[in-house]
């Protein structure tokens, strides 16, 4: 085992959380685009601005079923009583021109015809036969018709670059017309997790071996965004393996490690990195649970995180460090923070900026009991992290904190 | 269009959104459960409980990368100066039984020989050859150690029924040495969205028709969920397709209908639904957008929902009724509900229970401004929807509300 004994460590000074993600973020790239279908459109990002194709309403929409009617009859005139002289239907058009006392009725959804001005709903009328009388005594010129154009002109911005698409924007691509859309394009990503001591999930264990769980919980992170892992590896502490393996993964846009890159004599990912022309950025920072944190750039301009093999800060690194490169990569804004209240206080535990997992309850936060970074359960049933920022003191019953989901 | 005129509406007295979601709720049922892959396993929901299958942690595991020693040399016998007898890298065991100032060079994620109390920390020795001095003066015995079982013991119960799995639990699934999980089974949904007016979105469009987007809403939102749509058909306004196309679903566990249920002439669906057989149990909800709802069920025991045809009223009929019903025949507990501050006063300007767009803003809730229930943009950039209640009138800046994420 002598061989393990002579890598000497590079060593870099710890620094905050902020300076890491600043040079993190510095690194990021286009990923380039693609045009896909709308139904395969949710959780993708657009990589082009989507314009309105015409006005939105398109027509003077008729927001209510009733009787539409020209105001100056109503107003001027005082006619209470009207005859129907038309039906409309949403999708239908009309033929005949009103004369004064006369009405169309019209349903919900209808283009409302240039010669009515308003419409008074169906609940306010009394109906007999050809004849409807108004039980109402005030109109208003323009009342429940959605003005052609209210909502959006033809030609104006209605999604824009870098926005995500959910239900919402998805419906919106709909009406503007578009069945395919161009969106950015996924990375290619390999997951290699190290460790003499990890085993893969179906196979047999032993008591002093765990099983590799990390790359599952990237996998399911990555999930989120739609990312799908090209290369997954499970390495055993040994450096001519971790070489192969790293040269299998030169030119992929982003590449994880777990495991290997703590201060044991055994965490030789960096230097087998560093041998491979990946060219070091950062080791350690200011981060708690996730100090070991490593990142460097490969040749070809992809990234390589190395994330610390406890699952709880590998978890952590993911969202602090990995999912906002991502996030910037698409052109994404930041991630929701929330700022909710502290349920109970909280004891300051380290001079760093240390990420604890909470419930959301009631109107504010609950920490989850925590054993330590390696604790599988800690994370489990919390809806995401709070931050107890390295600049804070104790934290008070009713403080403000930031709260990310996961 | 005589034959449409001659439709006489069921009508039902208008309820709460609480009394509606009672019912809707009442008619929930389990969708059986199949068996995935753990790779298949995120967004899903268990099915069964999983339990440890061993402590966890499974030995006592060193938390740091360090010297492990017997914390009485330390303590009582105050030795400070140490022989390293050996080295155990994580995945390893050791042989040797250690002596009175003897210590073990270990590595976190080394399972730590009962002989060792305690470890200190690599940054605090001083290293020359086989012999190490530390530089501390406090010690406590099983300092850096996670005692065996601590996070969980064997046989603990991990994850109950009815979690849905993201990255946290998939982890903990790979921990617990699960390649394979018991998860709830999909529903088979049909969307129909109706209306003479509504268009295909590839197809050409004349000025007074809109396209159809609330197909692509719903298939939006349900793919959160993982699910898709089995069947999805656009009807026009024409009693005889409709009927048609209700029994080609009689089967299904969730029918949802777009557009045709409100008071309009061409209004339909309903009848049309309860000649198929469908016992009609609501229609009409205090709520805004959303008022049309009905809801009903089909001979089989699924469910219809017969959402209104305006886009933002579809997208909150879902959130508010679709997604709760579905989460209950998952087992699942309610959709997270934040208590936000407003930032900016509001109306009281409906005596309904009123759901409108917001963005999360710092640290509170900014409503986006919204034309109408057919208006498009409204809910674009949204994160959610916020509740102005039946009860309140109106709220001012910094009240908490209820707020939901789409």
């Amino acid at each position: 085992m002598s061989g393990r004994k002579t890598y000497t460590q590079i060593y870099y000074l710890m620094i905050t959380v902020q300076e890491a993600l600043s040079i993190i973020l510095s690194q990021s790239r286009n990923f380039g685009s693609t045009t896909v279908s709308i139904n395969d459109a949710t959780g993708r990002v657009l990589a082009e601005d989507i314009y309105a194709d015409r006005d939105y309403p398109p027509f003077h929409r008729a927001a209510m079923d009733g009787f539409a009617l020209r105001s100056e009859d109503f107003l001027e005139k005082g006619i209470r009583r009207y005859t129907i002289i038309e039906d409309l239907f949403a999708g239908g058009t009309s033929t005949l021109q009103p004369k004064e006392g006369q009405c169309l009725r019209i349903m919900t959804g209808s283009a409302t015809p240039a010669a009515y001005d308003a419409i008074i709903r169906i609940e306010d009328c009394q109906l007999e036969g050809q004849q409807v009388t108004f039980n109402v005594t005030a109109l208003k010129k323009g009342q429940n018709i959605a003005r052609q154009g209210e909502d959006a002109k033809a030609g104006a911005l209605i999604l824009t670059k870098g926005t995500r698409l959910f239900a919402p924007e998805v419906a919106a691509l709909a009406v503007a017309g578009r069945s395919t859309v161009l969106v950015h394009q996924f990375p290619k990503i390999a997951v290699i997790s190290t460790g003499d001591e990890v085993v893969p999930v179906d196979q047999d264990i032993k008591p002093h071996q765990i099983r590799d769980s990390n790359s599952y919980a990237l996998a399911s992170f990555l999930h989120q965004y739609g990312l799908e892992i090209a290369c997954r590896k499970l390495v055993t502490d040994d450096k001519e393996l971790l070489r192969r393996v790293i040269q299998d993964v030169l030119t992929y846009d982003l590449v994880i490690f777990s495991g290997g890159v703590s201060m044991g004599e055994a965490d030789f990912v960096p230097a087998v990195l560093a041998d491979c022309g990946v060219q070091p950025l950062l080791h350690k920072v200011k981060l708690k649970p996730g100090k070991p944190l490593w990142f460097g750039k490969l040749p070809a301009g992809g990234v390589v995180f190395g994330l610390p093999g406890n699952p709880m800060s590998c978890q952590v690194c993911y969202k602090i460090f990995i999912e906002p490169f991502l996030r910037k990569c698409f052109d994404l804004p930041e991630a929701l923070k929330l700022h909710l209240p502290l349920l109970v206080p909280k004891k300051k535990n380290a001079k760093l900026n240390q990420y604890f997992p909470c419930v959301i309850e009631g109107k504010g936060l609950r920490p989850v009991v925590i054993n330590g970074s390696g604790d599988i359960t800690s994370t489990l049933r919390s809806h995401g992290l709070a931050l107890h920022p390295l600049e804070k003191e104790d934290l008070s019953e009713g403080d403000l904190v930031e709260f990310i989901f996961w």
